[in-house]
């Protein structure tokens, strides 16, 4: 089950073995030992593979796939790696990705690798759905199915059978990535946009003991009361809206005593098309309130709700993950 | 024929107008005087329209259309405004993209809007060939007609009633960017990658009285010797080979004595899949030597033909050409 990480050039393609295989590495395996999922059984990823690697910012772009035994397909992600990491664990940030984006998103457009590479910190990000489930309709629309997880465990069939998205990321992919990649377990922050902003304060909520940093950009805040949530959580979790509260992060947080003592940060452009009908981060902003959470809401004025909006404030997220990671103790 | 650029909020969709519409606008008409292309008549971009406009680092990222005269179709293209064009004409960097590309791939892709934000450059990125001109077979290969316009003007038929490439982006777009938007025409600069890094040279060679600065990411940089520009070259000029020379960075460079003074930036990946058959920088690197032409040629280890080593380089490239336009005396 364990894999170790060696250390080795970072333009190598064949950059893990199982320790039985490689026994002359008993200096590297003994350094991996530091960096499998703290608490948690050391996750392999089935039939892992690296479907291809790029040089970035003096270190490792890659893209991957593995046999996912929680969703029951193959599952895609991608992982930056920092130079840094060549020294040793370094924080994880991981990024949540929003409607109809998939795993390359973020890598392509966000403009983040430079800023990793600067704070030596790993990235990753999941696709945003299973891929191929085969449940009817699941293509034919771009806000539910296909490119629309929503980043939770559907209870409704027939989707409950595949579309289990935080069982993947919590159970398999983050400790997976964990095991397999030089991440410092105890020194992790999430991040997303629209879909996925709701999905990084959800887990966050949900799992404020994996998770010690969380922001977002333009969030979907509270989905329970919009057209994009009240569709997902219909469909993935049927009627019963108090199952929708548990992934509703406004809902989560009016429940909760400032979970995040060091703060949340949300950036929300005020051209944003979708700002009125689905995002809602005045509602999100009130339950921070409530809840005695501090909160940092920039709203910009025109800017809207893509990538160009996204990357302009990469600098500011990955600058407030790295600030508070480095207050944590490493692994 | 004139039209004015007003000093408007980056925020306003509708930034420019006929003059003779807006007769109470005779300062920024006057302030647009200083825009238009210095030497050149202005030049309209008919039936010019923005397609979408995104806000980005303070600035304003366009993507635009017009109906080329040159080659007889609708051509696209982008415009990254900086914020500082908003107290007058700035420096233009013009961007040209590899085989496969459009005008979208370098303002998604590069991470150059935040430097053109930072040194104040106008970025400006065409469309790599005609599209939908009709040519039989123009969409079977990818390195061939639709995709692959290789910045020059056909003279073979059926090519060159539509690819006119060249002639498109000093005749029509260049000088229309420049009556359009607050760019500064005596300090225009040029860089590329691929396919777009040879445009890059060559455009540079066939007009320094144009181009004041020239750089290139991986460029194709002695087409008539590689496979890619032997099939581009015979197919859109024919088979004389002097014709072709008229086309080659390398070729051009030898017959030149130092025509870039200020020098040439050059960076190429190592791990680049394409870097022994088709890019030959050695070929270019030997020219200038010939030609007493400086050149920075940087050979990076690992890194690929890719945008993850673009966006690495990005920052040097803009400073690079920030630091040579900025020695123009402005116009």
């Amino acid at each position: 089950m364990f894999v170790c990480f060696m250390a080795a050039s970072l333009q190598a393609f064949v950059y893990h073995r199982p320790c039985v295989q490689a026994p002359s590495r008993g200096s590297a395996c003994s350094l991996f030992m530091q960096f499998i999922f703290q608490g948690s059984p050391a996750v392999a990823l089935d039939n892992f593979q690296v479907l291809s690697e790029h040089r970035c910012f003096q270190g490792v772009q890659r893209f991957c796939v593995h046999d996912s035994s929680v969703i029951g397909l193959p599952m895609r992600f991608s992982v930056y790696v920092p130079p840094q990491a060549a020294e040793g664990p370094v924080p994880v940030l991981m990024y949540l990705a929003g409607l109809t984006c998939t795993e390359e998103t973020f890598m392509i457009k966000g403009g983040a690798q430079r800023l990793a590479a600067q704070y030596g910190m790993l990235l990753i990000a999941p696709d945003t759905s299973p891929r191929g489930a085969g449940v009817p309709g699941e293509d034919d629309h771009w806000d539910f199915g296909t490119g629309a997880g929503f980043y939770l465990d559907a209870v409704q069939e027939p989707w409950r059978t595949h579309y289990r998205m935080e069982s993947w990321i919590m159970q398999e992919l983050l400790p997976g990535v964990l095991a397999r990649f030089p991440g410092d377990a105890r020194r992790v922050g999430i991040f997303g946009h629209s879909m996925g902003g709701h999905g990084a304060l959800v887990l966050a909520l949900r799992h404020p003991d994996r998770f010690r940093s969380v922001s977002a950009f333009a969030p979907i805040a509270a989905p329970s009361r919009c057209p994009w949530g009240e569709k997902a959580f219909g469909g993935y979790l049927g009627p019963d809206r108090q199952v929708w509260a548990e992934h509703d992060a406004t809902l989560l947080m009016e429940r909760m005593s400032c979970p995040f003592p060091q703060g949340i940060l949300v950036d929300q452009g005020l051209a944003d098309n979708f700002l009125d009908a689905q995002l809602h981060p005045h509602l999100f902003e009130a339950a921070c309130a409530q809840a005695g959470q501090p909160l940092v809401l920039r709203r910009h004025e025109g800017y809207d709700h893509g990538y160009y909006f996204i990357s302009t404030f990469m600098e500011d997220h990955l600058a407030f993950h790295a600030e508070r990671l480095a207050s944590v103790q490493a692994g």
